[in-house]
This record gives C-alpha cells, structure tokens and sequence, in this order.
C-alpha cells in the first residue's frame, strides 16, 4: 500500500514544507513514472549516499531497475539493497517578480524500500522487454531479446511499489501582493523533453523504414501511449 | 582536487563496469554542470537512503544548493551532512539491433562530500544570485532580491567539489559484430530540455515586453552561455 499518515513510513514521504504539492494516488504515481524512463537510484555504501542515474520501467506495482552502472552494491543486491528512487519531470521554470518566489513546475515520485536483484528467468525476461518498452514503446519486438549469457551478465533491480509519494508544482506565479507592481517580468517558461528525427546507424542498410514503432514514437514527440 | 586513482576516495568515483566513459577533467565536469540547473540530492536520514530533486549552481569550485526541500536532515545540515549530487542530462536514445545494447547517451556528474548550510549573509547572497542566474542567466538582476527575512527562510546547501566525477556516453550504435545482418533498425533518438515561448503572468501589464536577458534565454533555447 501506499503511505498515507497512518502508517509507520509515513514520514518518510510526508513532505513536511509544502504539503499542498504532496499526491498519494496511485493514478497520479504511476502517470509520473510512466512518463519517464531515467530516475535517480539512491543506497547507502559504506555509511555514506550514492545517487546514480538508470533506466527503470513500472510493470503494475513493481518498478525494475537497470543494476548494471558499475556500482558493487547494486550488483551484490541478492540479500536486499535499501534504495531511495526519484523520478523528476520538469515542466516549466517560474519566474516571479520576486527572487523568493522563483520556482519550477515539476512533477516528482520518490519510491523508498528493499530492492532485490531478479534471478527468475521469466522475471528477468518481463524486466528487460519493460525496460526496453519503457524508452520506446514496442521496442522489445523490435530487436533481438538477449540470451542467457547476456542475461546474467546484466543485473535488474525490483523494488515494490509500497511507499512512494508524488509531489507535483504547477500552475503560473505566485508573488506577494505587495510586489504585485513591481517593474519585474513575471511569468512561466514552459519545459519538456524533446526528441528529434531518429538517425540511422551508417551500417543500415540504405532505405532501411523506420519501424512503426519507432515512427509512432517521434511522431509522438517521446511521449508515452495514455 | 578531483578524484584520480591515487587518491583515498578514488573508489567512490571510479566507475568499476565502463571505466572508458569516466572523465575526471575539470574542464568536462564544469561544463556539464553548468548545462543545467536541476540535480538530484542523496543523503542518509535514520540510516537510509533518501534522494531529492533540487536546483543548484555553480561558483567556481563550489556548488549550492537549495536545501528547502521539505527535508529536516538538509535544513539542519549546519554541523555538515554527507550528501551525494549527481546532474544527468539525457542527449539520445541508443537502439541497437540486440538487446543487451541498448543505452543512452547522457553525460553525467557525480559529487560526494560533506555539504554545509550557509549562514554568512554575503556568501548568502551570492549563491541567491547564483541559483537564479543558473536556471535563466541574468535572472538575479531582473527580480527583486531577497530581503533579511526571505533569506533566512531559505536554507541553501555548500558543498565543495573535492571528489567529483563525470561520465559520458555518446556516439551510434555498438552492436556485437554478430548481430550485423539482424533485421532489425538501429540508430539514435536525438533528446534534449526544449523550453518554449515565454508565458506572462495574467497580471502583467499588456505589452509589458521581454527582458533582456529572458528574451535571450528563450532564443538560445535554453541553453547557457558557453
């Protein structure tokens, strides 16, 4: 289940500053993460943080985690690696008259919990295909799935969706009445990822189309099926 | 100094699985800094991980960063906390014919150290300045400046760049010689932060026009001066 203040980790995903911008519902949670395919991966090594960036994808309440970025915690994950993930969409710089009111709009998910490394084949093989379909959806047909060598030389990460939160920021300026007047430019530059035109590996060869896939994808922009 | 294999803390910033992508220049880790303005901010609270979303900027060999993320160990942090920050900016989507590899292009900095909370009023003002002029340049002389009670509102973070990192992966496809013939398309999705046409707030007078410095800003794309 989700935190909500009644249970024991609450607090860890009760923001405490502003809790207006706090959301807990799972539709709200899972649209963030499925708009994305790059968090932020959060453990412990030898008492002192380590943040790194790595492909995820959501499979229902599970999220799957690309172990392999060279860190030895990660890979030695098999009894459980405490894990904080962070997925942050920014959507738009906030500019206000004031210096304090400056803000981003953004959307965020953090998730804490146990995350474990897949050893399952059939797991291992819905974890890749999701990863894959994560970037670019359809794209685990799209390819040659890897072999048993290539899976075990890859490490996945699962972490439970059970105490996650979602902080969203939107909306326009929000400056103090009494700078209402001032002589300053206030307003929101808007943000978003961008993809441009796919460009062909030069061994392909010439006049190789472009997958529907991949075409439905840069028609979309990047963005992800709803 | 930075982190090199001669170093006590060189095993935390030597990537063990990729050591090809690693740079460790300056030069490299300033400029990916400075590409952008959001980082992702670990540290240990009652023994666990926890990562947030958070602007920074940097000041020569220093980097600040807004501690009001609603956390209590960043708000408290004026005895130093251990904190991780790493910047990731996504620049393609690699699809390979197989699999295994699959990647991203991105380039990446990873910061460990202990962060202190900044209380001298001038150095106060400076990374105010700093963290506005970050995320839209000019930006600190286009608002009005913080005043004595917004400043002390405001927890920002130092942390010096002592042990810091950078890893880039760019460039096509590396498919194994094998898979050479597979039908299947390969390339690259260029990705990069596209921002749009600046939107006034609705209380701006009409036809108040762009400043300067946001007009700029807004044509450059988004991108920093280089």
């Amino acid at each position: 289940m989700f935190a909500s203040s009644s249970t024991p980790d609450a607090p860890r995903t009760i923001p405490t500053r502003r809790p207006d911008r706090a959301r807990h519902d799972r539709a709200t949670v899972h649209a963030i993460l499925d708009s994305d395919f790059v968090c932020h991966l959060g453990f412990v090594a030898d008492g002192r943080p380590v943040v790194l960036p790595t492909l995820y994808a959501r499979v229902g309440e599970r999220l799957y985690l690309h172990g392999s970025t060279g860190s030895r915690p990660l890979r030695a994950a098999g009894r459980g690696l405490e894990v904080c993930v962070t997925v942050t969409t920014v959507q738009g710089i906030v500019l206000a008259r004031s210096a304090m009111h400056h803000s981003l709009n953004y959307r965020s998910v953090v998730a804490h919990g146990t995350a474990h490394r897949v050893t399952d084949p059939e797991e291992l093989q819905i974890a890749f295909d999701a990863l894959l379909d994560q970037t670019v959806p359809g794209r685990s047909a799209g390819c040659r799935p890897p072999n048993a060598k290539e899976r075990a030389a890859t490490a996945v990460l699962r972490l439970d969706l059970d105490t996650v939160s979602a902080k969203i920021r939107e909306g326009g300026v929000n400056d103090d009445p009494a700078d209402a007047d001032l002589p300053h430019w206030a307003g929101v530059v808007p943000v978003w990822r961008a993809i441009g035109s796919a460009v062909p590996d030069p061994a392909l060869p010439h006049g190789t189309p472009l997958p529907d896939h991949l075409r439905r994808f840069v028609e979309d922009g990047g963005q992800r099926p709803r």
